[in-house]
């Protein structure tokens, strides 16, 4: 076999282990209560992949009227989060280990979009990837980037909200 | 002279090149609305370092009832960017360009405290480190560390609220 | 303008200001010394890409005889940084401020492939993120990500090697 | 309990749980064929702290001439990774999971020094700290600052040389 130029490389399909992925995502964003704090809504959860939208408010920017980094840093560490959730077996929990973030340019517009990517799935480490993209007058800017190591917490469930 | 074992070395002292160094980043910090919205105190602030707290709240945490990863990021890029922004010259602003953080405990506790030290102080970019500490009853746990690399935007004063 | 899943980002193309970028690179490369000790190649480079290879050899390993974790970093950090120097003007040089790399596989096989790419050309700051894969028996297994802050230093061409 | 500025942290004193640790470190170290190639040197261990020195040769430097970033890596690196493996339980592996290098000054003198220390050490988790100096007309200069995750590989204990 012949190494040359342009080498491409073809990922394996991403496939949930825990039938009940959709439900056990969304209820977790449910019961962040930070997320309802700053108006974050979960647009789009897929296996290994989460997307999460922020609508700017006056309250989450920094001196200069743009969102605050630690704002971008939560939209896209829980986007990264939910990607990697959703791939873990049932009756486990995730743990965020690390997380890395450029900012790209400045977290200015109107609506903040985060999208998180599972890159590898191993059986006790997931590592993602994240961007987030701002929308200004309707068009997408690439505002931050971000490598994320998730480990999967095996047999600690994540606590479910009980009613009555 | 003969390299050994243990090796010392002797940082250089932090000295600021701006006389107006607390106020502008008092000023600053007060500005940023997002402080507001989660409570956040800066608590102490000198040349090279800067502490800042967040009592907890409900409305700041994740589906564990701890504090957001997200929230844990955004006090303690805070720190480490006023630990920059308090050594850079007059009629300059900070960026911050990336910055990579572990958590290594969880956020559980009845406060925050982020601490930001400038590690190396050069011309354009400047680079810090964080830690960040959850109080539990009375006692203290390293919760996070972060390293960060800010940016000086030289003759790129921040807007100052002018009330007239 | 509705915001829904799945959104898209269009990324702009990449544009070389220098017209010698082609041979700027491979002559850096060239003069890289360090290269011609592991034995790297400059298989292919682009406007704003790189790729690297590195064939197995003994003396590049750890203790379980894989290719080390420094030397997988040796050719990705390189493949990045000259991914980001091919889109750099004339007369200026490129600095590593910082990167982030994620092993995701051992370093075992016949070979190492190290690719980078820009992800943000500023006018100083370029961000470029690099993969590095191990070829085994034929097939390519995704072994290292990372993520690298690059500066431009204008007016700083590196130093040529003069002959005569 | 009052919480006002300057807070002071004070860690816990490192444990080795491996009677042999030193041993385990020293024959690891031995094992790394790419340790002999660059000339590296583990001049100290102790429990939670490593520290491993590099002489200067042309063959390893970049296109100035200085030390490369990659083989500034590949010493802080083991530094960080041989810190934790002492803390290590007999009977298991250190596995890198991810590192991020900040570098600080140009890798230029007659000498690298590379100092790994543990930050926090849990069950399967350890985060450590690295530093590296470069030693120039005998005085030492802040060269780098990385940030690592290792993994314990519980019942995976490193493959022995046997002679005989």
């Amino acid at each position: 076999m012949h190494w040359t130029a342009q080498h491409k490389h073809s990922p394996q399909p991403m496939e949930p282990r825990d039938p009940q992925w959709q439900e056990k995502v969304r209820g977790s964003f449910a019961r962040q209560k930070v997320m309802t704090l700053i108006g974050a809504e979960l647009v789009d959860v897929r296996p290994g992949r989460c997307e999460i939208h922020l609508p700017f408010r006056a309250d989450l920017t920094q001196q200069n009227e743009y969102f605050h980094a630690g704002i971008v840093a939560t939209v896209v560490v829980s986007a990264g989060g939910y990607a990697g959730f959703s791939l873990m077996p049932a009756g486990s929990d995730v743990l965020t280990v690390e997380y890395k973030l450029n900012l790209l340019a400045p977290g200015e517009g109107e609506r903040l979009i985060a999208i998180g990517e599972v890159v590898k799935s191993g059986r006790n480490l997931v590592i993602t990837r994240g961007e987030v993209y701002t929308v200004k007058n309707g068009r997408s800017i690439h505002c931050a980037t971000m490598q994320q190591t998730l480990m999967t917490m095996h047999g600690k469930p994540q606590v479910q909200e009980h009613k009555s």
